[in-house]
């Protein structure tokens, strides 16, 4: 059996839906990776009752809970107290702390407000975890059953203590049993089709299958309980990700993250050394926008109008084959720029088809590769905003297959 | 007192951290509008005895709780189950729900799956709520102390039977006494340089006042308890806006919501009939990615090299004064374009400068309205994504207070 977690999350903004609660969903993930069983997430405001009820709860029901938020210096900020009067302890004042708290504010060229000294005070036989990212030091403890370690709930903060102290007093504290999580990922086909795809492979009981469909991806996972062999392990991906083909754009679970496919591209095109200019239409400037930071973009052109671009390329337009208008751009784009790839994309639909959502465009990309032609066509269906991101995503997908292919 | 609510979302991807829940956010803030005061959310997975455990709990603290999640036709969709469980009320088959879930299957041409007769089937007393917009019907019931609603977890559901169906269920249940929430949305402008200025205004201690910070905006936030003075409230809220000048780009709270930046600008250009052209560097193709679905954006340029910007356009570069520079580029842009205005943003420092996050940058945005040039200068520190983010706000909050203010 695991040991259990539970994720307890303070603070008004939450409870009243001002902040949605990633910090629950973050600290979850990195958990269950690490071999716990997270039972539950709870999030109460800054009453100290129910501060108080909810710790004392956990203390008996869970091996282990993080607790993030209330450690500002405010007064609504009671995670401290709380703790001493759910658990009998006095609050001590703590000087290291202290000193770092006004070394923050020093460093800022700022005095510290008397405010901030609450800071500093501790749960009686609890240790400190600094914090270098913030003025607010969590601290850990054991109380009942539980091993509780709090933290400051600004999302940057907590994930800093999480990897750099809590997780490392995790491993040291419980006997783990990591089981592994492989995500394959894909784009351009549906959930569905992904399923009759793998229904072929053979997947023995203990590997979990499950699959989740966002709006820029779809995940195959495949979750493998502790101690599967190695090898049998890296046949199932194998097979599995076979079935789904050039759809696969990346691995993730294998060794570090591989992010979205914006980031894939981002890794081949800084591999290779190429560079790229684009001409977007249907996506207007969301391509460009997913490829933010990338040093090898060096051009990208929107023009809403399919006339008004091809004037300015002075390419003829041809409206019944956008795929040779579509090449007749990236031609002419060629030779004013000096990117060594050109992406074009172009739809069939006017602005209205865009806009409205019972009707579907089909998309035109056309990419150059010094003297050779690489397409793709796609039909999207939906409102605007997913038209759009399917044709940043399509585009982006076409020149993502010709780098892994080469 | 305002009655009290808590929010119950139930999935193992959610306890897992597979999924944000969003859900407990959104409805967190409808209730709290209509005059609930939120007290806990709790998430839990797919445990019989969890799930039995909570709801017990639950109807002796709340007045009412809305949960979600669990109502799927799998094995592991256990609320109905649970519920029964909780308060010794046997489950009931539903003839209505029956015909309305074969329904549903019948539209999209579909054999219902014998797994979903299981839809039909809800804890005797409950009254069924029914969803028009996926195949599982949602329920109510009075257990304690507390009036559950229990909806799918699917987002779009949710909200469509919690604003159709539970919202009315409420306020015919409830007394409530909602007050009124005023944010006042600022761009360009600091916390800190916020809670100065308005620290000049005499607020009243029956109104709360709080702060928000994100990415995109910063609100200053009015909490007004039911039955405060119409016009005294009108004041306060003049008074605490014209402290901020033009930084105000939106009040929320007032009418209808307005929307973030680009929302607000979309209004302001379609309601002028005006058309954009714009010429972006640092933001590298967010600014046009802000404007998506827009029909007044004719036209949009990102160059990574200033210096093939100006040769495109055949302007001479002078880096010694970035705004002359961002004015003949507008005045250049304007002659190859049809668009009404002209929108230009440049920078000083490289790409090098763009991508430390320990050195900043300086934006020039100039803005062509037919003759008439206006313009800002900002300095923008910060990783990258930030900076690329703020850049794109401020070339178009410059738009904005052109519209605004004319």
């Amino acid at each position: 059996m695991n040991p259990t977690m539970e994720i307890f999350s303070q603070g008004e903004e939450i409870v009243t839906g001002q902040t949605v609660d990633t910090n629950a969903a973050w600290l979850s993930q990195q958990v269950a990776q690490m071999g716990f069983t997270v039972t539950r997430h709870t999030a109460v405001g800054d009453k100290l009752d129910d501060l108080v009820g909810l710790l004392r709860e956990i203390s008996a029901r869970a091996d282990c809970c993080i607790c993030t938020g209330g450690l500002g210096p405010t007064s609504d900020d009671l995670t401290a107290e709380a703790v001493a009067e759910a658990f009998g302890l006095p609050l001590e004042f703590d000087n290291v702390a202290f000193e770092q708290i006004k070394l923050f504010f020093a460093r800022r060229n700022r005095i510290m407000p008397e405010l901030n000294r609450k800071q500093a005070l501790f749960p009686k036989g609890s240790e400190r975890i600094d914090n270098a990212w913030g003025t607010a030091p969590g601290f850990s403890l054991q109380a009942g059953r539980c091993w509780f370690a709090f933290v400051p709930g600004v999302p940057m903060e907590m994930q800093h203590l999480f990897l750099e102290t809590i997780k490392a007093g995790l491993q040291s504290r419980f006997s783990l049993k990591p089981g592994k999580l492989i995500s394959i990922k894909t784009i351009g086909i549906g959930e569905s089709d992904i399923q009759e795809r793998i229904s072929a492979v053979d997947i023995p009981a203990q590997v979990q299958l499950g699959f989740r469909a966002g709006a820029d991806e779809v995940q195959t996972k495949l979750w493998f309980p502790n101690g599967y062999p190695e090898t049998a392990m890296a046949t199932l991906i194998t097979t599995v990700a076979s079935q789904l083909g050039d759809y696969v754009f990346a691995i993730d679970g294998l060794t570090e993250p591989t992010g979205d496919l914006a980031a894939v591209v981002d890794k081949l095109m800084t591999a290779g050394k190429q560079t790229l200019a684009v001409i977007e239409t249907a996506s207007q400037g969301l391509l460009t926008a997913k490829c933010i930071g990338a040093q090898w973009l060096l051009r990208t052109m929107y023009e809403q109008s399919l006339g008004r671009l091809g004037d300015k390329l002075a390419v003829e337009i041809n409206a019944d084959d956008l795929m040779e208008t579509a090449q007749a751009l990236a031609a002419a784009m060629q030779k004013s720029s000096a990117a060594d790839f050109i992406l074009v994309q172009l739809y069939a639909g006017d602005n209205t088809a865009l806009h409205d959502k019972d009707k579907s465009i089909v998309l035109y990309n056309a990419l150059l590769t010094g003297a050779e032609f690489h397409q793709s066509v796609h039909s999207v269906a939906g409102p605007i905003k997913r038209k759009q991101n399917q044709a940043a995503l399509l585009a982006l997908d076409l020149l993502r297959r010709c780098l892994q292919h080469k």
